[in-house]
């Protein structure tokens, strides 16, 4: 199951880290897990400077990990720019909810914090994937609009708006890592044959994410 | 395809980074795609402080990422060590080798550096997965042994012994995440099927790697 996603927009320095770290144990709290993504157009520092992987990674290894029994970072380089679609199908299986941080220009249902203190106005070019505000202000908007400490207001109203949709089993496929667009006879082909195919295989009747990969001749003089 | 891997292990401070500081870019100058893995046993530290996805982090969020045109970096909370299969198979698809750092307690095959300067000994317990050491001695070990600075030599020793495998399609199966062993008919029963539920959806014919996932019931209360 691919968790919803939203966007927390807004204008440079309007708030939106700040308002992730009350937001996420808020949310955290009321028993969903929570990822995070965040677009940088420029650069890409991630690892600590001096580290065994950032020595690694500067040495030109194309991928780097640092492992343990807590916590597992992995760190690649890529050939093209990422949509938010492939990351969340590849890499949060395991979360309930994904906030991105940025990504306004993007069909994601958007909340925007808007602080008057720090900018005249709120981003232009407002359109019908915004579904809040966050604001010193209120009662400007024609949305729903919480004020910047009301995060238990934003939690409820994230939760009943993007939690309670009906779940229900999905097949995702990508090829070459790329998602391949999927009508709902085919999903559903795919999902009954694969789990067809490997229920009587140890470990995998009650298990809730099924993964199959399968590599063909990776020939490099292909590339 | 899953990339050969070795470990290259050594007592601490033994130069096993330094080691790679030099090796990753003889090899990757080779055009060979290198991808490092670093065990850590305590803690885990990897972002920046103070950068947007390290406070989201520190916030409560499960899974962070960074992503821009050039690099990609996820860091998550894991419920379990992972072993470095888990690992290979969920990370590693794009990348022609992996060195793990450390990793001296598994089955891989091993290649030791030892400084004289450093240690008294090598490691203890050599046994018959240590395929080559790395020292500033030579003609001690019943093994192929290099000079510290023989990076040339090293690198034509590791393609030689481990590039040169026979390639062959493989499919890999992951229930939850954890690899589901895979005798040869139930894998080539996979493959065959796989490729033939796909072979005629776009992009799907001539990819070098399909990977179908299946999430079913994701009901929060049974965790």
């Amino acid at each position: 199951m691919t968790p919803p996603i939203i966007a927390l927009i807004g204008r440079p320095d309007s708030g939106k880290t700040t308002l992730l770290e009350k937001l996420i144990p808020e949310l955290s709290g009321r028993g969903l897990r929570i990822g995070t993504v965040k677009h940088h157009v420029h650069g890409f520092e991630m690892d600590r400077e001096g580290k065994d992987t950032w020595r690694h990674k500067r040495a030109g290894a194309r991928v780097v990990a640092l492992s343990s029994p807590s916590g597992l970072g992995v760190i690649r380089d890529v050939d093209h720019d990422h949509g938010i679609g492939e990351l969340i199908d590849r890499y949060y299986h395991d979360v309930d909810l994904v906030i991105a941080e940025g990504y306004k220009r993007t069909a994601l249902p958007k909340i925007e914090i808007f602080r008057s203190t720090a900018h005249q106005e709120p981003l232009s070019h407002r359109d019908n994937t915004w579904v809040a505000m966050v604001s010193d202000r209120v009662g400007e908007w024609d949305l729903p609009t919480f004020k910047l400490n009301d995060i238990t207001g934003l939690a409820d109203f994230i939760i009943t708006r993007f939690m309670a949709r009906t779940s229900r089993p999905k097949a995702t496929l990508l090829a070459d890592g790329t998602p391949v667009p999927l009508n709902d006879f085919v999903e559903t082909f795919l999902r009954q044959a694969v789990q067809g195919m490997v229920t009587s295989l140890k470990g995998c009747r009650e298990a809730r994410e099924i993964t199959i990969t399968i590599r063909n001749d990776p020939n490099r003089s292909g590339e």
